[in-house]
């Protein structure tokens, strides 16, 4: 008998995969940098077919990979070689929103698009947003410890977390579903398990707090002369708003390719070397962003827009640049952050760090403002990408930054996880995974490095 | 050479106490309720002779009590006998405040109190409070989760926490103490930290987050008919406010009992069965709250006060509670949280339970309203106090609630574990306990049960 007849015999024959054509889509990432073979692909329905699952693979000793939406940008959800693929996709079931405790609990393969539906619907909103919200998966947003563009008003998935389902590499289950509104008996494994990126249990169910919704809110898109100008209006920005709903930054490289690719008009008449984007939630917020860009020195010039449509129309320059990007090629993504008073010199580091490690190759930069975390993505680097790589991680954590701010580690950023974390930390993080997993079945080969 | 020689030579002889009288005020909880032997007390300076007391205790075996303020109330402290008592008081350093970031560094032994005043004297408030303020650590209020009388408003010290420097069994130093403002590169290990009673690490240094300072307050002291009417009134006030600072209840026998002890006036012509007291933050509270008070029906009498003297004389109803009911007898304290739907009947059914178990005991609740999280004590419960113990908590747990919502498990609900945590969570977190210390030296006998 073999695993693959076990495994059928739990989730059924037409969700394990083992034909290569069904498995190619589960194989590789969706930029195309992170490619394996999986010795099967499993789809279990429900949490007792994930343990089952799990069982049958630890009693043969065979590494599970798991995959939510497939939108990671490290390679952690893709199989190294030979693992089982276990995807949650359809672990989908939404619960009743609880509108007294305004929480919800949803499977762990919804995608972020249907939680934030499913709120909506109740007259709420989910406090984590970002633009891949189409595919990613909950499970997968709390095991990447997801950001996004409303951390600057809602933090990142680990605030939004009240409680969780998984289940361990051994089958066992743990449940802390609902947890009662303070309790302070023992160790938040939840916490743990956020951010842990599928190395320490497989997340099943997922429990989240729910934010009210904002019914206005305004969105300006704003030219700078450089970075230092787009800090100057995100300080007077968050003077004025208690309630600032993002803060984005994207320079004319990314510009001129979103709208290369995406055929969209000039914001402007003129161009400028850096743009911000601002939203405001609130009262009055379209008044209140015009006062603001009025009286801040920085603005070289601004559009603003508080209809759905023209919100959408602004947004569309900065959410653009992931896929825009990917058309252009197979690019290089790291995403780092430094304490905001390093953010200018790191801009005016990256061109000629990049170039010294890749000469020919096209550096495009973007990311959140309000936290100095930048995504920097360098296409055409080809051989050279482990060099570019290296050159601006170390570049980073020469500055007191991290090497990965919200994708992770995955398999990408392995070899460099020293740059940001100390050798006695990492030999931690190696006793607490030998303890839930101690036959490093799941995710092997992601996050901690080979010792 | 004994191991109290080696520890002298770490931390020099006078911090090195063998003496019983001057080790007795360690040994003993300030409640009276739980007392042990220490092998001796040690006072380390910084965390360089933290690491070298514990490689010393480990070298010989020998477990270690550590502890803070001696604050608790669980006996998480306190030693069970031969432990060396680690006291933490000496590591306190009060670094600058980051006024950018708005966060500050502090050793473990600084004072809630001198945090509060440090973080004030910048123009910044600590977001955590609560009536040991005057002697709880910052260490100790990470290592228990602590709650306090601004949950409400700004969350519990895992909500305030930025960073963590802490210390293993083994003498291995864990710092992430400054961590980028998002930083996705491993496992959170200072959550997990939080929380676990000292069973995990040792803590030395915090870095905490800093609120804005509120210049503008208003309490009011609202006498209602039962718990019932607290919680209309709350609703009331949710929907009101939001910057709800505080919201807290008492009951007439508290109330009897703290007037008595404390020789104060009573509040209100008339008598009511249940006290709210509401603190309301931010733009004219004093108008806002007195809107709320004339527009509800649940309220029976009202007194509100904006000044500083006038706060602090409404808020002593509240506060004195805990040391009134130390003054009249040793209590048994249990610390729950239910489902707000449920918290009138657990009020209801509180009485009854309690006199069934221990029949001539006095009973004193008080609590946090706005999470359904009450501190029941019990006086004169003699030998029947491990019944008392035992009813409430499994009548909190037929509700769905926390046997532990603030204080921890200690040494005092170890045996009353499974009923907030399932055998699959105990097993998972013993995993991590012997992931981390394995020799089972760190707070033995506190938080897990025997296995």
């Amino acid at each position: 008998v073999t695993l693959e007849h076990d495994l059928a015999a739990i989730v059924g024959g037409q969700h394990v995969l083992v034909d290569p054509d069904l498995r190619a889509s589960y194989e590789v990432d969706w930029s195309g940098r992170f490619k394996g073979t999986a010795r099967c692909v499993v789809r279990p329905a429900d949490t007792q077919q994930v343990v089952s699952v799990l069982r049958a693979c630890a009693a043969d000793g065979v590494p599970v990979t798991v995959q939510g939406g497939n939108t990671g940008l490290v390679g952690g959800g893709v199989p190294a070689g030979g693992e089982v693929l276990l995807s949650l996709v359809r672990l989908d079931q939404l619960e009743p929103v609880d509108a007294v405790a305004a929480q919800v609990s949803v499977g762990a393969g919804v995608r972020l698009e249907a939680l934030q539906r499913h709120a909506k619907a109740a007259g709420f909103d989910f406090g984590v947003d970002l633009a891949a919200r189409s595919a990613a998966t909950v499970g997968g947003l709390v095991a990447t410890n997801a950001g996004g563009i409303r951390v600057v008003r809602y933090g990142s998935m680990r605030a939004q977390l009240v409680g969780l389902e998984a289940v361990l590499a051994d089958g066992t289950v743990l449940s802390r579903l609902a947890p009662p509104a303070k309790d302070n008996t023992g160790y938040d494994w939840p916490q743990l398990l956020c951010g842990s990126e599928g190395t320490l249990a497989v997340i099943t169910k997922v429990r989240v707090r729910l934010v009210e919704p904002s019914t206005e809110r305004a969105v300006a898109l704003v030219g700078v002369a450089d970075t230092a100008a787009a800090l100057a209006l995100l300080a007077q920005a968050r003077r004025r708003f208690t309630t600032l709903g993002a803060a984005e930054i994207f320079y004319a490289d990314g510009l001129s390719l979103v709208r290369s690719v995406n055929a969209l008009p000039a914001p402007f008449d003129d161009s400028f070397a850096a743009y911000v984007i601002l939203e405001a939630f609130g009262n009055k917020p379209t008044d209140e962003i015009l006062d603001l860009l009025s009286e801040c020195d920085a603005v070289g010039d601004a559009t603003v827009a508080s209809d759905p449509v023209g919100r959408t129309r602004l947004w569309a320059y900065r959410e653009s640049h992931t896929e825009a990007i990917n058309t252009a090629g197979v690019p290089v993504k790291l995403d780092v952050c430094v304490p905001m008073g390093s953010l200018v010199a790191l801009v005016d580091q990256l061109p000629s760090t990049v170039t010294d490690a890749a000469p020919s190759s096209r550096l495009i930069v973007f990311g959140h403002l309000n936290e100095g975390n930048l995504h920097v993505n360098v296409l055409g680097a080809g051989e050279r990408a482990e060099a570019v790589t290296d050159a601006v991680l170390k570049l980073v954590a020469s500055h007191g930054g991290s090497i990965s701010s919200e994708h992770g580690v995955g398999r990408a950023k392995t070899q460099w996880l020293t740059l940001s974390r100390s050798a006695e930390e990492i030999e931690t993080m190696r006793r607490l995974k030998n303890a839930l997993d101690p036959q490093n079945l799941l995710n092997p080969n992601v996050l901690l490095p080979p010792p």
